[in-house]
């Protein structure tokens, strides 16, 4: 088989099932992507893959989605390329054969950028936190992202407003290298206000995503897309933190692959700093003050130093009824046979969830269709 | 022989060499304070003991220092009475025995305050920090001066500028207890501009020194004193310190000991919070945030504490202080003089107080009147 015949089974893979998919990971690697497709096209699959498939598996829009990268000047990356970042997500497969939630690699990885994802997570750490970061934080987090870039290391982090988006910044001040792992297609800016960063990051950079183009944010993806920010930076470093930012989920996922995960100290006033001290006490986080002491954590002694801990409090959700509640627009109703496609969850499934969710108010009927609720809007602001 | 005999030989011998003098101290454990005062005197010892000795021993002044101190309101306290803190020396012996340099427990307390030392510092903890403090550090040490005072833990610290001021003058707030450890005789005012302050700590706790009245402050006095610092509390908490600051002496006194090194998280971008993170970054100090988590790190303290506040109470300091901010309103500002009448505290001190107050963040002005600040109404429920 060619290797394009692969890349588009893995289009067509990265598109039918919502990461992360156990079982239709392991009939991959089992039977290949070009006959795990063909195979998942015919729904002749175990119950466990075409209940992860079922929903959009009619939908093969493989050469759209590689045209449509490919206008933007990008490219799908698969496992069988040299520039697959093989090593950092290794611990992933690791972790997954260990049964901890935050495993499993990508299928494929939608890139924009000329560098290879091999070649640039060689050396490279995460820079997380907070989206209300305070302007210590987003000072310290632009600080790092610049030195560290000049000392050659990549910048990895998830273009959020706040921590991550100063992180990014301050990399490209030094002219790179720095990578952005969206929870959405390469082709979405999102946030909106990081338009201009999205678009400087590929010259000196890469923006990757495991979810095909047009797909949209969505919490779940969120907490899915930290596992990778993790497994791409030799340590991850939480710059600010309340104690329930999102970034203490990417904390948990360092530590579960066995990654350094690094606490910045801040004012003990300051309710921004309150998840990193949380961390630096229970002994999760060693303290780093500068890049300097970044560097020497996630060298070989700092790696031999810190024990990889298993952290069961990694809440990755594999729950159908938030990719349900997160598939539901804001504004007109819609068929759940269309909740059903953007979700991934089979159409019994979202049949039966959607009057659980407006039960608890997440969901409401309007127009004949289905839509978020006034309520679950405000909560839904990931 | 009469129990003012054993006084006067151990104030002979609390002048007549340098502490901490381990020949001499091995001396008197071994024929008692009465008859090792003797052979000083004679000359009649080893020459170990000699060495530390010879230069003063003419110089009997016992009965003019122990005059001098009783002048003040002062006494000295001795291992054969029964307030002397013989638990929270112990460790220092223990260090001893083991060769430390941080050991050895004095000869004999020089005290000014009617407290007993044994019972202040059965609940004790040592908050220190560089004489060169920030805003942010000053703040820090009196509040956790003020909490740790109210939660009945008597705070021990060396009356400097900086962080031991604020830390005392928080306690002082809270109406004590407090310890100041000094490096001179208790009747010498040092630092000159903390005069004052040392005339109020023995209102609410105690001015203690193994150093006869008249003795001069000097630099290896202060390290001398800073194993005492470390002894008297049961953990000690670094709130500031630069990279040099005598504060790391002390830390490294109670790591010695075995007591609870804490260490204050700050701005990385402050030189004044680098010691504090070196501590933490090394894992020798573990972070605290708030008062409940000194309590909690502290072991033994905080099993005690726990018991303390479930009865009633009794612990709680019965200071002016904590009447006049328990009766600030929460809501709308009121008048001093219904300050007074609410707390039963005379509108003089009610007026000195409630600025006091202010400056610890646990009174705020209002609508021309005082109100409990935001900040110290979360901690009012102590």
């Amino acid at each position: 088989m060619s290797d394009e015949e692969v890349r588009r089974a893995r289009a067509y893979l990265s598109r039918v099932a919502e990461p992360p998919a156990a079982a239709l990971a392991g009939l991959v690697a089992e039977v290949g992507p070009v006959r795990a497709a063909w195979l998942v096209r015919r729904g002749e699959v175990s119950s466990a893959v075409d209940s992860q498939t079922s929903a959009r598996r009619a939908e093969d829009r493989a050469e759209e989605d590689l045209a449509a990268v490919a206008d933007l000047g990008g490219r799908l990356v698969i496992p069988e390329d040299e520039e697959w970042p093989e090593w950092p997500f290794h611990a992933l497969a690791v972790a997954a054969a260990h049964g901890l939630r935050c495993g499993l690699a990508p299928l494929a990885l939608w890139v924009r950028g000329d560098g290879s994802p091999a070649a640039l997570t060689e050396r490279a750490v995460a820079v997380v936190g907070s989206r209300s970061a305070s302007g210590y934080g987003q000072q310290v987090a632009a600080e790092f992202g610049f030195g560290l870039a000049l000392a050659g290391v990549t910048v990895v982090s998830g273009a959020a407003y706040g921590i991550d988006g100063s992180a990014h910044r301050g990399a490209l001040t030094a002219g790179g290298p720095t990578i952005a792992v969206l929870a959405c297609g390469v082709d979405i800016a999102y946030p909106s206000g990081h338009q201009g960063l999205l678009e400087r990051i590929p010259h000196h950079g890469l923006v990757v995503s495991e979810y095909p183009p047009g797909f949209r944010p969505a919490r779940h993806r969120f907490l899915t897309r930290n596992r990778l920010i993790a497994a791409l930076g030799e340590g991850t470093v939480v710059v600010e933190a309340g104690r329930r930012s999102g970034a203490k989920n990417t904390a948990a996922s360092t530590a579960a692959l066995g990654r350094v995960l690094m606490a910045v100290p801040g004012p003990i006033t300051s309710a921004s700093s309150s998840g990193c001290h949380e961390l630096l006490r229970s002994g999760q986080a060693l303290a780093v003050s500068n890049v300097a002491e970044v560097i020497e954590s996630t060298g070989r002694l700092g790696v031999d130093l810190v024990e990889a801990t298993r952290d069961t409090d990694v809440d990755l959700p594999q729950g159908e009824a938030l990719r349900v509640y997160e598939a539901l627009p804001l504004g007109a109703g819609v068929s759940a046979e269309a909740v059903a496609v953007e979700s991934g969850v089979e159409l019994p499934r979202v049949r039966a969830l959607l009057p659980q969710l407006e039960l608890v108010q997440l969901a409401a009927r309007s127009d004949g269709g289905w839509k978020r609720s006034h309520e679950g809007s405000q909560r839904g602001d990931t």
